[in-house]
């Protein structure tokens, strides 16, 4: 049997202008016996304190590319979330003490992604768990972005189970009472379904599930200058994980010119309009649907 | 017969992250032509730079909160914005040359309010003007602020005619295809209108109008340091312009208390659930809805 899981860290404001996990965690930390269950103990923090406090994403930059080992080890990183990214690494995987063994981030996006379970990779502890909870609510989905696992850069990343998970659409800088609601519930399961695992009474799963697997990310049409020439098509706002077929219409430019998907697969788009993705040159991150076994 | 409109400003960028006013004016300076109409003169203002440079809403405070004219007159105030405020209106309200005879403000709003027209007052130009509006598409609804007038801090009370347009749902950060075809369309529907009336055949516009007015706003529940303690109640999410009847739910607790509206009339909340308004402590602005008959 796999060892049992003792430490879990429930974390919000990893951005902090999403407030669906700033304001779970500051429930959380007004009424900690919600999180109580007999076999694990939990902790929560609010990761980008002062993110929160001036109602933005981040402060110098993400948070959530910080957690690279080597950007952790490497003392020359001294932005604002290069130091606090190592304080919480120091804090949930602590050098003298037991580690976290499972890590909820939460997360909200201003696209239509419903409730996206992100796991940290694809352990089959963490495929069980999202299963699990894909059968819990029709609108939750399990997706992996290009860089998954314990080397990616993201909070996540420093244990070796959980997931983020992602919910929208919300804007930034809105609560929705809806979506604060679902968050709450599926921590909940994640919480019940360590403590019936831990004592030994797996809650059941099923044997395989649906994915989305990214492959690459499509930015936005630039002039040269690199400013917006286009937004996304009316036809595809609003429709993450839905097929988009080769020659359907992606974007729409500020001059009334369609742009077309040109691949020859079919695939799903995810991270729709994102925001904070503006700047990362990622107008939405294109999935193929897989189904997998669950192994283990 | 009144004066000819012969200077027209066309505004976007007044806040930052607002995008579809941004890419608008940024489409006009780069199609000027778009603009032309042969009896007034257009020019187009990316009202704070710095701001949409950021994609923040403001830089140390709401650009659209620096127009009262005592402020304008008051060198004592020094921040980014009210320094902007002042030469914006040095440049649209010149002591040398003639005046601005109408702005045209897009703005973009997380609440679902469609396509909002906030006119400037109630003089006849402007309600004729919004009414004709309103006839061009069925998402199009007139309302008036408890501040509106020439004594207003905002940005249009700078001109004796025109009008804020607002248009939502969209996050900030986000451009919305639909909501920026629509805004043009409407920019293009009042350059045409005025034209016309310039010319002497006015375009047919009805004899009266619905208008929403503005009674009061509502804070969220807090605590005694001023923490959120509820969100919007998904029954009202995305609600705008709906009736709200007494006794009917306003908000849901963080621990799922509802809390209802205690008023005595059924009023038809805007603005539900605008991210800029959280640090304002506006959940929604109640107004009233109001049959108007238009005169002259």
């Amino acid at each position: 049997m796999s060892p049992l899981i003792r430490r879990v860290a429930v974390v919000g404001g990893t951005h902090g202008n999403e407030l669906t996990g700033v304001y779970l965690v500051k429930k959380f930390q007004q009424f900690p016996d919600l999180l109580k269950r007999s076999s694990i103990e939990v902790v929560t923090l609010l990761a980008n304190p002062q993110a929160v406090e001036s109602n933005q994403r981040y402060i110098d930059r993400d948070l959530n590319r910080c957690f690279a080992k080597e950007d952790l080890a490497n003392l020359e990183l001294r932005d604002y979330e290069d130091t606090l990214a190592k304080e919480i690494s120091a804090q949930l995987v602590p050098k003298d003490r037991p580690h976290t063994d499972i890590i909820i981030d939460l997360h909200s996006t201003t696209a239509h992604m419903g409730l996206t379970i992100l796991p940290i990779d694809k352990h089959p502890f963490n495929l069980k768990l999202a299963a699990y909870l894909s059968t819990l609510d029709s609108s939750v989905r399990i997706c992996f972005g290009q860089s998954y696992g314990r080397n990616s850069p993201m909070l996540r990343s420093l244990a070796p189970f959980g997931c983020t998970i992602e919910v929208g659409s919300v804007p930034q800088g809105v609560l929705n009472a809806r979506l604060f609601q679902q968050t709450e519930m599926l921590i909940h399961a994640i919480l019940n379904y360590i403590d019936a695992y831990n004592r030994g009474q797996p809650l059941d799963t099923p044997s395989d599930l649906i994915l989305y697997q990214a492959i690459n990310s499509v930015d936005y049409p630039r002039n040269s200058l690199g400013e917006l020439q286009a937004a996304i098509h009316p036809q595809l706002e609003y429709k993450d994980y839905q097929p988009l077929h080769p020659g359907e219409p992606m974007f729409l430019s500020f001059t009334g010119e369609e742009v077309f998907y040109q691949g020859e697969s079919t695939v799903f788009p995810v991270f729709v309009n994102e925001s904070a993705y503006y700047e990362k040159h990622i107008a939405m991150v294109l999935t193929e649907k897989q189904q997998q076994q669950i192994k283990g």
